[in-house]
């Protein structure tokens, strides 16, 4: 019936507007002295906020506990008070009257009582805002008693010269004071909100509950009632006989929480008599969630939910399993969920055009979109991560081809590649940069055409025209649509590798810095005499036998140098030797290079850590968070000028000019090398394509994921058109090629995220999403291309700095990932293991058996990367699917949704199955135990 | 009427035995293929566990949260089922055949039903027990659809002929299985316990639920029943037509919540018939704590509280509020609440009595008790924190007074000191060391004595003997009654201070090592050969026109010497002088005592916060966390040896001889100064005493504070005996002096805390008490005093490991003060600030206040240390005593309470007030909102 009812006057006008959020304040009656006043004791946007009488503070937002005791009064309340609903009231002494005739029309209260509630009911409402600093000081004075309560509000004046009086004696304002207007708190409710007041007290005059509920037909600003400028709706006002405080207190918060309940304030705003509202409190009742007094101090505050149940998925709250639900918590992850997205166009080039259709209609909003604050941290923070990687990768690639590609073309090619691709690439938020596969590649391309006394530079071109129109092949075909092999173990196995890669890296770099400038272990102070490092002339006798005709002019260097003051290089290259025991030490480098790469790992740790701290104001701490790379830069660079070691600096090109001399800066097709050349390279090319494709898919799928709820779709198929057309461009003018990098791509979506804002005071910020748009990355690029002019400030960065922030990227993109999580499991005794959904549906053996097994093809993979092989890695991404492909022979289809996600046929298949036997033999089973889904389970009792 | 029935019921016998504790189990009738099986789905000890079906594996132990609905249907249930009470029952089918003849006694069932009902009922039950490791290898080959339901058990071979043999179908073994028997879950649940077992199922041949509840006149074993060997009381059966598992379900978790409830389990012992148990559940449902749904998703697993009410305090939970409690939760800390251990006694050596007296009932068990694990832990990290200070105060000592007191002395008088005081003292568990406030007295005396050619030791052995006496008048006249006045406030004062001059220590000592050996900022690889230092022959001719005669001989050497090979000291003992770059820098070994340093420190926070990480099982983690000093120190001293740098080691005494080798053992106290230095030693030893007393009792009162909830009671007047004794015994063999160390007392106390061990799953350790013992102390000690012969070994320890150990000795004192964590609050928004109590009840800006009257005092106090006045320190200390007297003038006494505690004139005057005024005006203005003292508050809407 209380069901049936609601479903009623609920259902009634369904296409009216929605009904307004409640803002509830609960005023207590209290002594300030001689004077009786409203204080306010607690309110609710949607969690409760108490007034901490002594610290004169508001407690945190909690979630209510009452007592179940409190809400059965509260329906008697409501059962023999009075109830005046659509009210027209347009102040408080016009409303209060209203509710004392009513009352004593219905033979309630006397009439004699009608001056003593009146005069009560209008007492001033006093309001717990915040201090002022500077009273604190002031109340120094006051002394040990005066000191408590040291609110201090304009003191009426008036004294209370009897009740008969009452009605001149009306402390309520009609217009909001400039505290109401000035309170901050009116940020966090909702604009449309409406007010719900409860004046709950005790009074003397009374021997029986003073109870009225009123809803006004118009919402109307009752004057300093409310402690914000928001108008009134509703009126609960209990009033009873002294010594029951606090029993009305808590019948008080009873209604209080009900009004805030989404469910019951549209049974409020829609009840047509009191039976309505009584029905309302039924269904709460119905719906309550009870703790066992023995299992629970109700003295502890909760502290609110991460998410709580809409209403409207509330109402089967009880009926619904898990089970019931598993179809739509799993598969959040990776390639299964796009369907929607990537349909299997069978004309040629289909998939291009879907993706610019798609694209298209968002181009202009991914300008203007970018205009937010958090973009300048996202740069800043992209830009840093960018010029590392050009600076990195382009000295290693110095390194394996004698300077005909280095930092300068790296930097240069960073610059025009990701430009590029943020202004027309199908996905903006992939960075583009130099990957470790490709660096190989090009090492052991250029150790060939040397030995083979081919052009590099030009077999270089031809191998990147054939990969382009290879990739453009694969454009046509819609190859793109592999990705929706790739699940969440491809990827994960992808993105761990990376950043394996990243993490080792680091921390090869930092000991190798310990060869480069070794330590001298054996050094004593006290026999620092012993120490030194000396030029020694070659002996001239042994020199000339040896020498041929051509140096006979060193020897006249020989004789006329002062050995004494060559430096160290000098002394090589003339031909004289070292001799001392400092020669091959080099002090404190090595040391303090340590020193800077961990000091900026650490620093960054910590700083991103402190968006979780108390500390500071929410804002400040998400700035530090945001900034804590580039902070932790400058802290460590600072450090590194204040000691002033020579620690090996960042080298930026500071001319624009091609790295190495003899080349230019464009590089002709022709004329170097035989004309075979020109068609075998198509091998190569094959290669290069393949890791080009993968690189750039799976970073792709994990960008796409569905966890960072992208609006603007994905465009695969646009995204490896441009990273072909980019490749032949970047080979005609010699410089590196570029692929998506993961690492970078997802510190970018990270950077990028946006939460909601005003939320009630203890809700949880939801995440919305990501900021969308393409001025990030064009101007992380255009950035990186300017910074070839920057070097007089980036040469102060030491490349330990850097690697630290190396370090810190391959560790944090570690994190986003299960398997990591599932790894760590490992470590953890059963009883302690987080509460994973996946943990509670699928054992924790087969759990550790698929981590294990992706452990094992890691390892596989990491061991092939570093052999010869590194070269094939892409086609090992290939190995990873077709691992994943057997595991279903392994693992059970439920215990792979769980872990990882459906294959595509399987999925297919599965939902084939569960539409046709909706009611399968599985689900029989299990709904046994766990569903039911009767609608009104007390039938069975009755 | 139910409250009435149950005060009746229980307080039948007040004087029996208490109730057993239960332990209920919940199984579910599901099918296993063909079969039909009771599968356990959740347990109680306090908390439920729930099976997680598909993770095959116990939830974590959560607050069972029901739906108010299923306690309404189980209160249905118990009116309208079958309830038996004290049934004679010795095995589960007579059992079930009791009860089934009652239904159909009462006409509930028709006899046909006998069978079918008896089948079901006596179905196996298999319960969750813990997966063998082995298994899941073999589980792989099962293949996709297998997989899942891997649990094994032995197949029950007997296939159902039909439902006529029941009978014979009877699954349930008599005796308890192996299984049952291993079940480690068994340590969990206490000796006494009972068990209750709920069965609840749907089956298809009834068609109304079939309800009863059963207590065993005794508690019987019944068979494979419940999943350990723990005999049964209360069956609860459920079984109903189907289509509603789930709200049987619920049901069945309803009175399993029921049963595991102190109270209601008391009156289920006790009930005399169904109108007692459905009081029992009304009862229940009363103090039941609701939460709205809109505010909770039911799904959130609640963890268990910190601490839940006990049964007897429950009965008032809503009638109480925290004001009425205030007096018991405030004053934990502190001199205030010694009233009963401290009387003060009028007469001669009274205190000192009183002490030997209450200490000497404990003496045997002060050292039996010492015998345990954790003592091993406890003596290694305090010895390792005693030789550390022997060792840094040994040096400082050796330096100041030139060797006149050493290393050696210092490990000797630490040892005898420490032993001597630890076998007789009122309270063994301080640690006594040498303090910083000695080390000042000391430094000056020595220079006073030096530059008026007065015998150091002679005149320090005559103020150690002065000041031995004004120790044993302080003690005659019972003096240390003053710590009574010794608040919070002072004591964090002193505590905080001496942190930070750990801090403060450490951190200057590692800048030292930054001076002592510096970085040569210049250096430039490539310029290595101009860097060398040269130890050049002085000039003869210039040497022979300055020098004496008596220096001939030395111009001998200087023409036999070969300069070059002379190390940096010979070089300047010989008069040379040192040329070149490179003499004045060290290099490497700054650095290296920096990372030496720093890492120890931050490895023993982190080996410290390991204790709360998940990995790993308790045990182990408890471990690392109590040996993380240890290992922090093992882990650098191996990175040290690893390196091989010489960094500065810890020197330890290797013979057995005084430092300074013209002084003997034992000082003669005649002799070498004018007779007036014996009577003036008077007034410096006045100031030793002040000094020895406020250092001495000051960390007594933090040691004996009500937090570490000490048994075995203080002893101030025998400490400062001791104390006083030992002063003029270490003065006879020049010695240093020892008092009371607060930083490694408190480091003492902390590895020695106990905590409940075998308690519910979810339900929190309780912090029992501190292991009071001598033991460790002794053992402490007695190592100490061994360390000198430990030469070799500890010799390895560089420096720069033991300030890293003091560096953290001083940041972990700081952690649990409360001025430190009110200092932290002036950071953090008023809304992320944690929920301390005094918050709820001090305004902010008092709090602040309080907190910048203590920083301020501190300050001052620092500024002082760290000039001459260094010496009057404890004078300081009486100082802030007094700011803690006109703290009064600032601040109300009900703010102080709570800030700090109350000087005992105030609280014994404000205990009288309260005792006259019990209805005082403060607590009726209180009491309108927050007190309600009536028991019924229900009464009022009758």
């Amino acid at each position: 019936p209380a069901a049936e009812r609601l479903r009623y006057i609920l259902g009634e006008d369904e296409d009216g507007m929605p009904t307004p959020t409640l803002f509830t304040e609960m005023d207590t009656l209290q002594h300030d002295g001689e004077e009786l006043e409203w204080r306010e004791s607690a309110r609710w946007v949607k969690f409760e906020e108490k007034v901490e009488e002594g610290g004169e503070r508001w407690s945190k937002p909690h979630v209510s506990t009452l007592s179940l005791h409190s809400l059965f009064e509260l329906r008697t309340c409501l059962q023999t008070g009075v109830v005046l609903l659509d009210l027209e009231g347009y102040s408080l002494p016009q409303i209060v009257d209203d509710i004392i005739e009513r009352q004593i029309e219905e033979g309630m209260i006397g009439p004699e009582l009608r001056d003593k509630i009146s005069f009560v009911l209008l007492r001033k409402h006093r309001h717990q805002t915040k201090k002022p600093i500077h009273r604190s000081l002031a109340d120094m004075g006051k002394g040990s008693s005066g000191a408590r309560n040291g609110q201090y509000f304009s003191l009426c004046f008036c004294c209370v010269a009897g009740h008969a009086q009452s009605r001149s004696m009306n402390d309520i304002a009609d217009t909001p004071s400039t505290d109401q207007l000035k309170n901050k708190f009116m940020k966090k409710i909702p604009r449309d909100a409406e007010a719900s007041n409860v004046l709950v007290g005790e009074v003397d005059f009374l021997d029986k509950p003073f109870v009225a509920f009123v809803r006004l037909a118009q919402a109307t600003t009752l004057g300093g009632l409310t402690e914000v400028p928001v108008p009134t709706r509703f009126l609960f006002v209990l009033l009873g006989p002294h010594g029951k405080a606090k029993s009305y207190n808590e019948i008080g918060r009873a209604i209080a929480t009900l009004m805030v309940d989404d469910l019951f304030s549209d049974v409020a705003y829609k009840a047509r008599d009191r039976e309505d509202l009584i029905a309302g409190i039924d269904e709460f009742l119905d719906e309550v969630i009870v703790l066992p007094p023995g299992e629970w101090d109700p003295k502890i505050r909760i502290e609110p939910p991460k998410k709580v149940l809409s209403a409207d998925k509330r109402k089967s709250v009880f009926s619904l399993n898990e089970l019931g639900q598993m179809n739509g918590s799993v598969g959040g992850g990776g390639g299964v969920s796009e369907d929607e997205e990537m349909p299997v166009p069978h004309e040629f080039c289909g998939g291009l055009f879907l993706d610019i259709k798609r694209k298209l209609p968002w181009y202009p909003s991914d300008f203007y979109e970018g205009f937010h604050i958090q973009s300048i941290s996202a740069v800043l923070f992209i830009y840093l991560g960018c010029i590392t990687n050009a600076i990195t990768f382009g000295g290693l690639l110095g390194d394996a081809t004698d300077n005909y590609q280095g930092v300068m073309e790296s930097f240069l090619g960073t610059a025009l590649a990701g430009t590029v691709f943020c202004l027309f690439g199908g996905q903006p938020l992939i960075i583009l940069s130099s990957t470790g596969p490709i660096l190989i590649f090009e090492k052991l391309l250029y150790e060939f055409s040397k030995s083979n006394s081919i052009d590099y530079m030009e077999l270089r071109l031809w191998i990147g025209m054939h990969a382009c129109a290879q990739c453009l092949f694969l454009v046509a075909t819609d190859a793109s649509y592999i990705i929706k092999y790739m699940t969440r173990f491809t990827e994960e196995g992808f993105s761990s590798l990376i950043s394996f890669i990243f993490i080792s890296d680091a921390i090869k770099k930092m000991v190798g810095s310990f060869k480069y400038y070794p330590i001298n272990t054996e050094f004593n102070p006290d026999y620092v005499t012993a120490y030194k490092c000396e030029c020694v002339a070659p002996d001239p006798s042994e020199n000339s036998s040896r020498c041929c005709p051509g140096q006979i002019p060193q020897i006249s260097i020989q004789t006329t140098l002062d050995w004494t003051q060559l430096s160290k290089k000098e002394c090589v290259k003339y031909g004289g030797s070292l001799v001392g025991k400092s020669c091959k030490y080099v002090p404190d480098l090595a040391l303090m290079s340590f020193i800077l790469f961990f000091g900026t790992y650490s620093m960054t740790v910590s700083l991103k850590k402190f968006k979780f701290s108390r500390y500071f104001p929410t804002k400040l701490r998400k700035l530090i968070s945001d900034f804590s790379i580039f902070m932790s830069i400058m802290t460590f660079v600072g450090l590194d000028m204040l000691i002033g070691l020579k620690t090996p600096k960042l080298i930026v090109p500071t001319e624009f000019k091609p790295t190495r001399p003899d080349r230019g800066w464009i590089v002709m097709p022709f004329g170097k090398n035989p004309w075979w050349v020109y068609v075998a390279s198509f091998v190569p090319a094959l290669l290069v394509t393949i890791l080009i494709f993968m690189d750039q898919q799976i970073s792709a799928v994990i960008v796409n994921r569905k966890e960072n709820k992208l609006k603007k779709g994905c465009g695969y198929h646009l995204d490896l058109f441009w990273v072909g057309l980019l490749m032949a461009a970047c080979s005609f003018i010699g410089l590196p090629w570029y692929v998506a990098a993961t690492v970078i791509s997802i510190a970018h979506i990270d950077s990028l995220k946006m939460e909601s804002e005003s939320s009630a005071p203890g809700e949880q910020p939801q995440f919305l999403g990501v900021r969308e748009q393409r001025m990030t990355g064009i101007l992380v690029f255009v950035l990186t291309g300017v910074s070839i002019f920057l070097a007089p400030v980036l040469q102060f960065i030491p490349m330990p700095v850097l690697y630290g922030v190396f370090l810190y990227m391959g560790v944090a993109s570690l994190g986003g990932i299960q398997f990591w999580d599932r790894t760590k499991l490992f470590l953890m005794p059963a009883k302690h293991q987080p509460d994973f959904t996946y943990l509670r549906h699928v054992p924790l053996r087969r759990v550790h058996l698929f981590t294990l097994l992706q452990i094992v093809c890691l390892a596989v993979l990491w061991i092939l990367k570093s052999t010869f092989l590194a070269i094939i890695f892409p086609v090992m991404i290939l190995g990873l699917m077709l691992v994943r492909k057997m595991l279903d022979m392994v693992f059970s289809q439920h215990d792979l949704a769980w872990l990882d996600d459906l294959l595509p046929e399987k999925e297919k298949k599965k939902k084939d199955d569960e539409k046709k036997n909706s009611s399968s033999k599985k689900d029989k089973k299990k709904g046994r135990v766990g569903d039911d889904s009767e609608d009104d389970v007390s039938l069975a009792f009755e």
